[in-house]
């Protein structure tokens, strides 16, 4: 059975993970629900347009199929509504519970899409190009999100994030070529979601000066 | 008679609004003259890069016209002065009513040049991408540079703006598959100077959290 | 003696100077240290990518010779070690010049390799395209550091900085045309190598508002 196909899956539920975390920073920073809108779109698909710009595919995948664009902002406009941030408000402890593993799912998918968009585009040799385009789609919206919030990224002080996406990126560009596209994305992804999820849960941190 | 035509004077007038609103910014922030001169191109310009690099644009568009560039330097050089700044603050009523003036023009002009980009890179199929790289040329200055200065972006916080930029796009676009670009561009353009004037003048705001 | 052999050797000063100011402002802001290699790579290799994103050259050279990037981040995670930090603090004076002295360097060669990179990608005829990626090319890394850590953008308020860049963007894109590409390299890197050096001795500055 070909778990790639539930690539697709995967991507839905980290496509509304990382909008809730930027509607979340929008709504905190006090910006209308424009802006609201536009922070979760950007937290949710900013990272692969700026890969897709370093690959030279133009337009960006984003354009070609914007029902991801859609789900990110309908999702941001949702968490907009002060009824659902009430009702989610008062369940804190299970909301966090399930927006971490949303997001940890999103940050493993989003980490092997990106090797593998960097395949797609011709890149097939270049380890080190398909290494840094899938952690930057794993974490480039995240840091565009608190570029524009202004904040001093997350991605780069919080429990080991950026790295879990380096490391997924990493066995997924390596494995790819012994063991072909299908068996290096699953490794991959699952690498970076169990890595993610474990420094949450055991609270791993990177040294910091 | 052909008011597509006066296009380019519009276009002007908002690079004018634009790279003074990029020099104030900058002076608030105490950069050196150079900072403000960089500070009114990238809000007069900032946009239209950005958007030519998505539609695979290479170089950008304000590479090839430096016509434009130009004028936001010389703009914001001259903002710099200090006898013109004394000068437009002892008729701050009047010249605050001059600078909105222009910067709706601007910001209706942009984003409707911006539609108009999309359709030259031969994107007349893509509705989304058009609406998209229309508000982006549209308000993407304005983000770069509250970016650089250190500001939550005001596109996303002050009266209608964003939005109305979002509205010209959208009306653009669509009129532009029924009745052709050029009644399409100025419905656009003057949709979005219209909301713009009004929710300045009205104190209209979206919705905030 | 074709002294642009040399640009290389001038290239890896400056790739180091760069990355050592990446990573001090990442350790000052708290980030951890994939936070630091991050910081460190985008302030001596970020300037270069958007230059080529800007010029239609993807990927960008970044890509192509991994090496420059190897060196940024190993240089970054050297001086994230506490050792090395004590060492360097101990004898501030001394490393104070030796830093300014490769950051002049690093300023001066990437200008023009700027420069270069525009003709090299087909615009030998568009003198403000080529002196705008010149410019970019020294600073841009710089203005990426100072937004990611929130800050306003050094290079638009501390001596003489930016204009030195662009002072020798200038010369180097002018020369080009009357006396070929090699010495027009060398005058230009000159030029602004010794515009930012006699800057910070002497303490020019811009004017200011």
């Amino acid at each position: 059975m070909d778990l790639t196909l539930f690539l697709p899956l995967f991507e839905i539920l980290g496509t509304v993970a990382f909008a809730v975390s930027g509607a979340f920073v929008a709504i905190g920073k006090k910006m209308d629900i424009f802006g609201v809108a536009v922070l979760g779109l950007t937290t949710a698909l900013g990272g692969g347009v700026i890969r897709d710009l370093i690959l030279g595919v133009t337009p960006p995948v984003m354009f070609r199929t914007p029902s991801y664009a859609f789900l990110a902002v309908v999702t941001a406009v949702i968490v907009f509504i002060p009824a659902v941030r009430r009702f989610l408000t008062a369940r804190q402890a299970l909301y966090d519970r399930v927006l971490l593993l949303f997001d940890s799912v999103g940050l493993g998918v989003f980490t092997v899409v990106g090797v593998q968009a960097a395949h797609g585009a011709g890149f097939a040799g270049n380890l080190f190009l398909q290494i840094f385009v899938g952690t930057l789609t794993g974490v480039g919206g995240g840091i565009l999100r608190d570029v524009m919030a202004q904040h001093t990224p997350y991605v780069f002080s919080k429990h080991v994030y950026a790295s879990a996406s380096l490391a997924g990126a990493l066995l997924c560009a390596i494995l790819w070529r012994f063991i072909g596209g299908a068996p290096a994305l699953i490794a991959g992804a699952a690498l970076t979601f169990l890595l993610r999820l474990c420094a949450a849960h055991f609270r791993w941190s990177l040294p910091r000066a």
